[in-house]
């Protein structure tokens, strides 16, 4: 059977609508016996054979034509999730597509039983992602054509900390602020600092807080310095991470506003780990998430990510990007990304 | 026991060379019963309470008179190495201490015994790391002053792969190269491309290279392009990644010269995972380690540091890094990264 492009679509005539619509899923029925296919299922179909020739050409020579609008890609994305037993409609056909390439239906069902599977977005390796991600799926198609799936959702951060920081005075060292008589809750209870133990392990010596640690607790009328002027902190901060301390400042304050508690990242190359409930370090679990925070403009690049969800999911936590809205403080776009086998 | 400030050391006298040289290997003996101490040397005696006062300063004022000159994150290494157990000199103590900040001596060893366990070099996470790191251990103070170490070795990128790719024809389609009709052991035995298998599961199918791939068997002479000319693969190449990717196929046709086998390292978010042996696919194990290509002028950052050697150790492989030496091909400096518990 042979296919005939018109503005855009593959149009088959004889029993294409039958055969390919009814029983496979395939393009929009038009007036009679006609089929308009997307591109990309009309190259599904020369592939495995079912179409011969589109305008003449065959599989490789219709997806060379196309190649300029990303048809390659968005190829393979779609014959792997028709291989992994999908039915899938490209967004010229599906309802409520939003950015979607592709409205992917649960295993068994199709597009006429009006339920989603996932709203899936075909990129390769190489295009940066923009804008809002939350609610897709990212299919990327890596340099060898093989691919990855990222699944992107809406997070919302919570806690169950309740502790009201006992009130310190520390002092600036460097890029650090040292409580030499902490309050000892500061730390056991609401997780504040790092002690820095005498050799024999007594931890009664003085608490090191982070930047970023002081700066809140400052903010909240928890801590002084020795020598008087708070605000040196945050000047420090920024002396050494710029714009970004403000930023990661106000995402720990959001942190630590709904009860959570957020502890450096740095071991895990991210800006925080968060632990959602301490009640006492020494019964202290696993941090339960990593946290990225990311600058109002920042785009995805697919292999950064595919770095931060590959690490997250190796030591069992989740991913969560916190990008800035940069529209007052708290005003983040929250965004959990795990690994995802269609 | 007080020491005084003199030319950036600090003097203590009385039994000072018996009770903290002799049989505790800090500082560096003058005439008669004078013992000079580095100021790291001094800030731990005194955080001790070995020693009372320098200039009348305790601890916390004596740290913070030399925060400049980053002896914050200095002392933080060399209190965590002594609390493990180990002898340490700063450089200025040390024989051929080379770009370290402290040579540390095996445990139980001291600076007399001619033996060497580690060359540190002491960095804040937010300190770029210049040069050279092969033969060093980094250790990167956090931001809330915990402690992680990194082991840099200079790395030979060796192989068992024997295969000499048979000829092969694809045709350049967007950024990758489809091999229509490959020859078996391409794939099979080379581990070249990604198979586009059927819907059956069958491989003799098409083949897909990658762009570096395709560069790379094309200056071998094993591939042609459909319509001719070959040189289409390399600029293609140049559009979508600039001079990355010269780069990147210099360091793949290095590792191929060496018999191993290289593949895409997108998943973990690197440029290539590498097999240092393939017979065949059917019996590949696990790739031994990732490599990610790096610009003659990278300075490590140790945040992304400690995100790829975290997610390299979690999947058990090696973090390799190519720097690119900018003289000439296959001029690359390798070095594996891993971390290290002292």
């Amino acid at each position: 059977m042979d296919g005939t492009v018109r503005d855009g679509e593959v149009i088959v005539g004889d029993d294409a609508r039958q055969r390919f619509y009814d029983s496979g899923a395939y393009g929009h029925p038009l007036g009679g016996d006609d089929l308009a296919l997307a591109p990309v299922e009309a190259a599904h179909l020369l592939f495995r054979g079912d179409l011969d020739a589109v305008d003449g050409m065959g599989f490789e020579a219709f997806l060379s034509e196309h190649a300029g609008e990303g048809l390659g890609v968005r190829f393979l994305v779609y014959k792997d999730l028709r291989d992994r037993g999908f039915y899938l409609s490209p967004a010229r056909w599906a309802e409520n597509p939003g950015r979607a390439d592709f409205v992917v239906y649960p295993r068994g069902k199709g597009p006429t039983d009006g339920e989603v599977a996932y709203r899936v977005n075909a990129v390769g390796e190489r295009d940066s992602v923009r804008g809002d991600v939350a609610g897709s799926v990212l299919a990327v198609v890596d340099e060898e054509s093989d691919l990855s799936y990222f699944e992107a959702e809406a997070f919302d951060p919570t806690g169950g900390t309740a502790y009201d920081p006992e009130p310190a005075t520390g002092e600036l060292l460097d890029d650090r602020v040292v409580v030499s008589d902490p309050p000892e809750t500061l730390h056991d209870r609401g997780f504040y600092g790092r002690p820095l133990a005498t050799r024999d392990g007594d931890r009664s010596g003085s608490l090191h807080l982070s930047l970023v640690e002081a700066a809140y607790l400052a903010a909240e009328g928890a801590l002084g310095l020795v020598g008087g002027d708070i605000e040196r902190v945050v000047e420090r901060g920024r002396d050494v991470e710029g714009e970004r301390f403000d930023r990661r400042l106000r995402a720990y304050r959001t942190l630590r506003d709904v009860g959570a508690a957020p502890k450096t990242g740095f071991k895990f190359g991210a800006d925080f780990r968060v632990y959602e409930a301490v009640e006492s370090v020494d019964e202290l679990g696993h941090a339960e998430y990593l946290v990225r925070v990311l600058p109002p403009e920042h785009v995805f690049e697919p292999r950064d990510l595919a770095l931060d969800v590959r690490l997250a999911g190796g030591v069992r936590k989740r991913m969560v990007f916190a990008r800035d809205g940069g529209d007052g403080p708290g005003e983040f776009e929250w965004v959990a990304v795990s690994r995802l086998t269609p």
